[in-house]
C-alpha cells in the first residue's frame, strides 16, 4: 500500500515543539524529535553571530525561527508502521532507521543549518555551514550537497506559503564554488502562485553578500489531499 | 592560499585501484581506499541482479565499472596539507574527516550505487538504492539526495568525455516520487561539447523502465589548468 497524501497532510499539520525540546516516541523510549536548529559547538564565529542576529530580529514577531528534526512527526501517527510494514521496498530495521536527510549526520561533519521565515515577506533565509563530509571537489561542497540545502530552503519557504508542496522542478546555477566548512547565506522568495503551482527563487551568497555562489529557480506543486504520492 | 585546478586536474589524473583492493595512506596505516562501488550485505536482491548484468556486459570491454572512494587520491598528494592548512575556514581535524559526500554513509544507510561506462557511446549508467538516512517526505527519497545522485552520475559522464569539470547548471525534473530503500537506474549521456563547455542528459527511471522517476539536464565546464577554482 503506498501512502496516501491525506496522510501526508496530517503529518505535516502535527504540532511543533518549542526550541530545543525533547520528545520521546509514543512506542519507545528513544529521542525521536530533538531540535538541531539551536546552536552546538560545531557551529562556527560566524555561524553563531548569524543566528543571534535573527533571534533578536525574532523578537517583534516579524520573524521566526524554524525547528528541525531527525524524524517526522510521522512516527507518531499510528498509521505509520502499517504504511511501511507494506512496503516492498521497506524492512521493518530500515523503518526505524528513516532520518532525514539534512539531520542525519553527526554534528558538524553534514548539513549545520537553520532557517528563519517572515511569512508576511514570504521568505526564508537559511544560514548554512557545510561539514567535512559534504566534500566534492576536494576542498569543496559536493554540488549535490548545494542542492539539498536549496531544495530545503525553498521546500520550506513553498510549504509555508502554500502548505504541504512537493518539488517539481529544481534548476540551480552554480556560480563559484563553497569551501567546505564555511558559512553561506541562503535566501529564498515566493515570487508567484498558480493555482497548485508555487515558484520559488533562492540565491546562495556569502556572509560579506559579496559572492554570488549559486542561484535557483524551483516550481512546487500543492499535495492534493485525495491522490496517493506514487 | 586557494586550490589552484592544476593540482586538482593531477589529482584526478591518479591512477584507480583495481576493484576491491584497499590502499593504505602514505601518512598513517588508516585504510583510505577502499572501493565501495561492489556489493555489500544492504545491497538488495535488485542491486545485485543489475551489477551481474552490467558486470557480464564488461567482459567484452565496451562496459567499464567504475570504482569509487571515501577519500580521493588527493590525500596522496605533499601540497594536500599545506593547501588546506592555509585554508581560513578549515581546521586540521576537519580536514582530516573530509570524505566524498555519496560515500560518507555507512553502509546501507545512504548512497548504495555503481556506476558502469562507456565510452563510445558516451554513456554513464548508475545503478541506486537510496538508504533510510536519506529520507525526505516521509518514506521517499529527499529531493537533494536525487539531485546528488545525479549531479555525481551526469559529473562522471562529463568528466569521462572532457577531463575534470565541473557543474554550471543543474535542471532537474522530479516526476514521480522513489520509495526509500527502492533501487533505480540512472542512465547519463553525453549530448554536445561546445569549447570548455560539455552538456550532459540524465533520466531517473525503475527497474523495469515503466516508471520515470527524474529528468535531468546539466551543463559542464572543463577546468583551465591555469586558473584557481574559487
Amino acid at each position: 500500500m503506498l501512502r496516501s497524501c491525506a496522510a501526508l497532510l496530517r503529518t505535516l499539520g502535527a504540532p511543533r515543539g518549542p526550541p530545543g525540546v525533547v520528545w520521546r516516541s509514543f512506542s519507545s523510549e528513544k529521542v525521536i524529535h530533538k531540535d538541531f536548529a539551536v546552536p552546538n559547538p560545531s557551529w562556527s564565529k560566524d555561524l553563531r553571530l548569524l543566528f543571534d542576529q535573527f533571534m533578536k530580529k525574532c523578537e517583534d514577531g516579524s520573524w521566526e525561527r524554524l525547528p528541525s528534526h531527525r524524524q517526522t512527526p510521522l512516527q507518531k501517527f499510528e498509521d505509520f508502521k502499517t504504511h511501511f510494514l507494506d512496503s516492498k521496498h521497506m524492512k521493518e530495521e530500515q523503518m526505524s532507521q528513516a532520518q532525514n536527510f539534512t539531520r542525519s549526520f553527526e554534528d558538524g561533519l553534514g548539513f549545520e543549518y537553520v532557517m528563519f521565515c517572515n511569512d508576511i515577506e514570504k521568505m526564508v533565509v537559511c544560514f548554512f555551514q557545510g561539514g567535512p563530509h559534504l566534500q566534492g571537489v576536494p576542498g569543496f561542497i559536493h554540488g549535490g550537497a548545494i542542492a539539498t540545502i536549496i531544495d530545503a530552503t525553498v521546500g520550506m519557504c513553498a510549504n509555508r506559503a502554500g502548505g504541504a508542496a512537493m518539488t517539481a522542478n529544481l534548476n540551480i546555477n552554480f556560480k563559484r564554488p563553497i569551501p567546505l566548512c564555511s558559512v553561506v547565506v541562503l535566501k529564498s522568495q515566493l515570487d508567484k502562485v498558480e493555482g497548485r503551482k508555487l515558484f520559488v527563487s533562492c540565491s546562495v551568497r556569502s556572509i560579506d553578500e559579496k559572492t554570488l555562489h549559486s542561484e535557483a529557480t524551483s516550481l512546487f506543486i500543492k499535495l492534493d489531499p485525495n491522490k496517493r504520492l506514487t
